[in-house]
């Protein structure tokens, strides 16, 4: 459950920056598939991915997490 | 770096409960060598792992991240 939440907040975060998937996963420099599996709560990210993450959203790691 | 500084806030939110690593591991049932080594920012911790950790503390997952 946690992980289809994390996956939905991060996709609303990620398409207010105004870049695709392909085009943030690019930006942060992780793979593609990877990323899209994450939106998709499919995947059970670590602690140091979802800091890249929060970096390239220019956001405190703790806004990625507000409401869930 | 992350991973240490996610560990001792982790550390600091624990000892507000007065459990010990070994007490706060058996609560959410986590294996105490993972609980310590993740206080000790060994351990690249998963989401999921996160979640539980921010469930037996009784604090928003947001919490677990603030001033980091």
């Amino acid at each position: 459950m946690i992980l289809e939440l994390f996956g939905k907040k991060l996709k609303e975060l990620r398409k207010k920056t105004g870049l695709s998937q392909e085009k943030f996963a690019y930006k942060i420099d992780m793979d593609r598939t990877y990323y899209a599996s994450v939106e998709s709560g499919k995947h059970n990210i670590s602690l140091k991915n979802i800091k890249k993450i929060a970096d390239g959203l220019d956001i405190p790691l703790s806004d990625l997490f507000k409401g869930l």
